[in-house]
């Protein structure tokens, strides 16, 4: 932490952003840097990555070339991400050379289930009960704690449903670490939820935050499928979810936007089910449905800039556009909402290729 | 206009626009190609132009330069431009190896003063009374069939007010025409507005149109200063205002986005100052105001994409930033609105260098 250099002063318009990972995300920060007048340089380590098209600069290496990253961090005055499983040496690498926001700290923590959940535990905040589980456990006793039905996930490198298993019984526990090839795991109780949530918030490099209205999610297949705003959350769990938000960014002297997935409970209890130290898909509605969206919002906070209010001019419904649902484009553009479309060539099952938002008035103040 | 090759069907995702011009309009349609998952190449004679930094492919070469125009049309799949003063020998040398639009018939009409305000009057719409004048004119015909007070323009190449004088009599002309060293010029009525609005419009290959409400617009030194939707329109002359940009897209066979200044008389006539046959600075703010903005309507358009309908969910006001006023970027990006800035990195006076669009709940429907 002590070699993570912060960025003192707002990088005038002309400076240059890094942006580590060069999908659908870094598209969307390097256009909303662009907006700002600032330049662009993408790293990443697949060739015609989506977010090259629209940067003024690329660097296409593996994420552990130090040349490379050396290279790119001379040529950047600030570095951010677009995804949290950067590996931690890289980070460090680079917060040696450049400021990075936000920085490998934060991101350490995001980047394990288990630290991360052990983390948000420890602020007070409500989490799933949960269990270390990996060979050498007693899993009998881990089962006493967490009890069935439960979740078994592997603690780092899962998204979208990957590394994770239902549990019912012990042996379902030995059948999926098994599975997951004896990587360390998290049991979590599974939360009977009413609906699920997320809060989008930024905190800028002064401690300033900012949060998004809390979209309702609705997920498919273990994939966001749709984002709506305003959700079910009442007036009161809306303000909770902000102070959650708040009150992780501050733990964390994050710096930048990040989510904060909930779960909400019948009886209304908001429970972290997980942080994501980055933007996220679901506050991509905030490009249209505010002045300042969530890519706007974390250029501001890693630039040094200050924080837009993030309030909210219209309701809103994303919904992400899967697998082959992008190959229909022409209909796609006819429907009337803003249609994003993320440049990627081959298109894969379960693959996220664009999404589209539509507008109606707000409801309520 | 035989060798105009149409592009006859929607351009898929992935495939390449080609943007001749490489300013803030070439950056803000670069982004819009982006976000609906095309690729854009900008064209430009000026190095490090500010759309090179959110476009994949750029060519820095001369407007003259046949071979680089013919490599940049050979890795385009439709070319259109970011201002009208292109020459017409590239957009003709373009349009027999590529399709372009707008077609280089509409463009060579919009590039000279004469033959567009000609071609308006030829569609029974309303113009300034005005009269071809150069070195050859019997000066006294000219002054008494537009009258006094009056303005000269060079037919070609005016922008912001550069290439005008104010007539009050023949001497005044002849003094003009010795500024415009004897280039063509064509003397128009002074109108005695009560305000300015214009009409942006777009056009699709199929003949389809929509327009944005018209916003009024305040100049200050013959610049865009600030527009504001809604203007000071009534509903019936917002309708005429789109049927005479309809009038005008019609005839002209165009393809793409244009713009009709108008001036709106003190008895509330409708008169037609000039067409502008690109994305418009008047129509900023319809990036924020509308799901679907000016340049991702040119886009789809030239693309041979359905329009979007253009409808408007916010009154919008957008100010220009010109010369030294971005440098303050830092106070300009706490007033809340959306904040532009154009990536220029030399401030001249009268340079636009961004703008900012404020949005409010829309007043009526």
């Amino acid at each position: 932490m002590s070699a993570h250099k912060a960025l003192i002063a707002p990088l005038a318009p002309g400076g240059t952003v890094g942006i580590l990972g060069g999908g659908q995300l870094g598209r969307m920060l390097a256009m909303a840097a662009a907006r700002l007048g600032l330049k662009s340089h993408i790293y990443s380590d697949t060739a015609d990555a989506p977010a090259f098209e629209v940067a003024g600069a690329h660097s296409h290496a593996a994420y552990d070339d130090e040349a490379a990253l050396a290279g790119f961090a001379a040529a950047c005055d600030v570095v951010t991400f677009e995804f949290e499983n950067v590996p931690s040496a890289t980070a460090e690498f680079l917060a040696r050379h450049v400021p990075v926001n936000p920085g490998p700290h934060a991101l350490s923590i995001c980047q394990d289930r288990l630290a991360e959940k052990s983390f948000v535990a420890s602020l007070g905040l409500k989490t799933p009960v949960f269990a270390s589980v990996d060979r050498a456990t007693d899993v009998d006793d881990a089962l006493a704690r967490v009890g069935v039905p439960s979740v078994l996930k592997t603690c780092r490198m899962g998204y979208d449903g990957k590394g994770q298993a239902k549990i019912g019984s012990a042996a379902d526990i030995a059948a999926a670490l098994e599975r997951f090839k004896g990587a360390p795991a998290i049991l979590e109780s599974f939360i009977d939820f009413a609906f699920e949530a997320s809060v989008i918030a930024a905190r800028g490099s002064d401690g300033s935050f900012a949060a998004f209205d809390p979209p309702e999610n609705a997920h498919e297949n273990h994939i966001l499928k749709r984002s709506t705003v305003p959700s079910r959350l009442t007036r009161a769990q809306e303000d909770e979810a902000k102070t959650i938000a708040r009150r992780i960014g501050d733990a964390l002297s994050y710096v930048g936007v990040f989510a904060v997935e909930l779960f909400v409970t019948r009886d209304g209890a908001l429970i972290v089910n997980e942080i994501a130290p980055r933007v996220h898909n679901s506050g991509h509605w905030t490009m249209e449905a505010c002045v300042i969206g969530q890519f706007e919002q974390h250029i501001r906070a890693v630039a040094g800039w200050p924080l837009g209010d993030g309030a909210r001019h219209a309701d809103a419904v994303m919904e992400n556009l899967i697998g082959a649902e992008a190959e229909d484009w022409l209909a796609l553009a006819t429907r009337g909402g803003a249609l994003h479309l993320y440049g990627k060539d081959a298109v894969r099952a379960g693959r996220k290729m664009g999404h589209i938002t539509w507008l109606t008035p707000k409801r309520r103040d």
